[in-house]
């Protein structure tokens, strides 16, 4: 049976897994691995840089795994140009752009590799795998640090026009004046701002002069923290309007949902579910599955695998 | 050479034309026919009103044709369950339900039939005739009583889960009280609720107690009515904040517009570019053409010509 390795690539690490085929996860490891490029005087030194810590990381796992891999697949922060593997840009690495990412990881590696954005991944993940199996149409949201989504149609991963597809974290859910928090995008009012673990931790930081991860708010909104509960009642709301927007325009009927802050699901998904049927239409009211991942944190991982190259 | 028969059925009345393959329109009528069933007893009685009503006024209109067709495309006021012809739903008409249009007009004309949903009809007309021709992705508007739209992605016409995709009429555009308008579907805050030539026409009247046409608005604004000025104005800021969230979906780049106020386009245009381009994310900035039809209203007559079956 075919072996693959799957990487998942964040700014300061490398996960890394063999995975079969069925997505069973036979090996792992976390590589720290930092890939920004401060220190690079030019876009040249940036592309070798993210092309050796990436292989090196890769080498590293595979010397000391007792299984071998076929072939790669990566899920990447960035966008690609439909699925050649060329990164077009990548927000948090403004260096790189048109960058033949995959075939020179293939050329280092000396395996086949394919490159998909990391949000993407998740999603062709969650539909191989997890909660969203054999749909149509799915719609993966990831609530972590930022709000990331990806997104399957007619059981194809869609990418649009220069791989942007999905900037679901940065549909706008408030605009009122006074209640629209500057987003890093240069916005206000992004969903990013108030459904993400980040914005959670800052918003209860703002109301309490307490900083704490987002999990120890779950804990406290569980034990009756009056702010704790409203900061994940509101991240809810505010993501069950998103979604609502979102099947408006795409008639979606299942959406999936990861990351850490998706741990606060006893609170964030009634919230969503009643903030979703007010803001639907009537026809399209009561046709949507919101559900939670099955895959936890592997949903990157796992799409990854998916899209390695068969060999 | 191929003639097909097409026809946008609105509430009201039927356009019919004979056309060849290229979309050039041969011939053409325009048939008063009541739709609504205010007095169907039943969704039978209901069934044999629409049934009897377009075959009618089709064979009519081809007794009196010089032409020929060898198949019909017909875009119909509802929800298609994928591309079968077969009506889902239809908000206007809602005795109908799970009804086999296609097939039993196809019986009743004796040829073969193709339905489809009216907007998404518009924008497979322009895709293939108009504006958008030859766009891998395509989101094509219409501002017309209502706002409708409709999508080609990767060249396919899109219709979601249940045939309801591109309800972009009701994104929600504003949600501060006090602005935000009531809207037919229940909500408030529907880009119908201000960028339909309906809507302009009512809010020009609630601000000056004249009830215009909206293109007496749009010629009193270019006169120098500031009234109308703002209203046409706020429903090009309106309609791009909507084109915006659409984008940061699904990053397509190229969008066109039809629709009677589309004729107000060297005023609604400035406002729509302002804008979107206010509200979207840095990287996908100046990445979008937003495009008056060519095809003035007869872009959902001729995608019913288009998705005509071929013989």
């Amino acid at each position: 049976m075919q072996h693959i390795l799957a990487a998942d690539i964040g700014g300061t690490n490398l996960r890394l897994a063999i995975t079969d085929q069925t997505g069973k996860i036979l090996d792992e490891s976390r590589v720290q691995a930092e890939l920004s490029l401060h220190n690079a005087a030019s876009k040249r030194a940036a592309e070798a840089h993210i092309i050796t810590t990436i292989s090196h990381g890769i080498h590293t796992f595979l010397k000391q795994s007792s299984y071998r891999a076929n072939s790669i697949g990566i899920g990447f922060p960035g966008f690609f140009h439909g699925q050649t593997g060329v990164l077009a840009s990548s927000p948090n690495l403004p260096l790189l752009h048109d960058f033949r990412l995959a075939e020179l990881l293939s050329n280092s590696i000396d395996k086949p590799v394919a490159v998909q954005n990391d949000a993407l991944c998740a999603a062709i993940g969650e539909h191989r795998f997890g909660a969203g199996q054999g749909q149509n149409n799915l719609l993966h949201i990831t609530l972590g640090t930022g709000v990331g989504g990806g997104l399957i149609l007619n059981h194809k991963p869609y990418g649009g026009e220069h791989g942007m597809a999905m900037e679901f974290g940065h549909l706008c859910v408030e605009r009122a004046v006074g209640n629209s928090r500057p987003c890093g995008c240069g916005n206000t009012g992004c969903l990013e701002s108030y459904a993400s673990a980040s914005a959670v931790i800052q918003i209860y930081q703002e109301k309490t002069g307490l900083r704490c991860s987002a999990k120890d708010i779950y804990h406290k909104a569980r034990s009756g923290d009056d702010v704790a509960q409203r900061i994940l009642t509101q991240a809810g709301t505010y993501l069950g309007m998103a979604i609502a927007e979102t099947i408006k325009l795409l008639d979606i009927s299942t959406i999936t949902v990861s990351g850490g802050l998706s741990g606060a699901w006893p609170i964030i998904h009634p919230a969503l579910i009643e903030s979703l049927d007010a803001n639907l239409i009537p026809p399209l009211k009561g046709k949507t599955t919101v559900l939670q991942s099955t895959l936890a944190d592997n949903a990157g991982l796992l799409g990854a695998a998916a899209i390695a190259p068969i060999r």
